[in-house]
């Protein structure tokens, strides 16, 4: 059966972005082929992905989850409907407002494989309705002290079960299993 | 020389306490020997320990810091002026208001030992001073949505560098140097 988890790169003051979208304080740090590892291991078990795309022209710029790295089936919640768009050998289907619909659909999709969820709304979202069964977080070395967060606003108090931490070089790799 | 170093316990989302205060969620988890060890390697290099406490009267009805198994000098933050109390083998002195001279006072204290920082507007007024040589996390799998932040307000980006990542049983500890 397919898992659904929350896939996010963060700071250790959980931002996963500038206030302004901007993620350069992700790069100068130093990587190690176990980091690699772990990133590709998650992307070997990915079969779909939901993530927010109010703009649709976003995808067509090339704004795509995973840098389109991933070919599987793309889930992009919108407050209007869109034709789905086939780009580079991914589908992006547009689902309006319904998370519930569009988590089911690319567990649907994803078959054994395993469904992520992108951005803190989406996530946060899934976890009030029980959707996630996994958090799998990057924490990058840096306080942003403000900017997009992935936690803030949840209105749920979620216990977690620690199922794998690593660390290799700068990021710390944490895996949760989302108890209730 | 002396170390000045953030110690906290916080949640997966950062708060180290609810709204309220309480704790009580970090109860229930299972704990290894290794956790112990971890904790009691940090608490051998005390050599004092920088507080909040607006109220002396708190430290009077036993509401001190580590739960006062630490024998080591407490520097607590105030508002106004209050002569030191001497309680169950450790001092406890009021700074007003001046974090710089709390932290200097603790580190002469502390002589070659550390000075560890508790309390979360403490904590992000000495990184913005550029105070704080490490941050040490105990990181409990829990998600609270809203309580008291460690990092929430900080007003500086600041880079860290990864020291050091365990993990045994339920907590994860994460050790960073503070770098600019």
């Amino acid at each position: 059966m397919s898992k659904v988890f929350i896939h996010a790169t963060v700071t250790l003051d959980g931002f996963m972005a500038d206030l302004d979208g901007g993620v350069d304080w992700m790069n100068g740090f130093p990587s190690a082929p176990e980091d690699e590892e772990v990133v590709e291991r998650v992307i070997q078990q990915l079969g779909a992905v939901v993530g927010g795309a109010n703009k649709t022209q976003t995808i067509e710029e090339g704004e795509v989850p995973y840098g389109a790295m991933v070919k599987v089936p793309v889930y992009l919640m919108t407050h209007s409907a869109h034709e789905p768009i086939e780009m580079d050998g991914v589908t992006y289907t547009f689902v309006v407002d319904d998370i519930a619909q569009a988590v089911e659909a690319a567990e649907q999709a994803a078959g054994d494989k395993w469904v992520s969820l992108l951005g803190g709304s989406i996530s946060r979202q899934c976890l009030e309705l029980g959707l996630v069964d996994e958090i799998h977080l990057d924490v990058v070395p840096i306080l942003l002290g403000e900017g997009i967060s992935l936690f803030t606003g949840l209105r749920k108090r979620i216990k977690l079960e620690r199922l794998e931490t690593s660390a290799f070089a700068s990021e710390t790799h944490l895996r949760y299993r989302v108890l209730a």
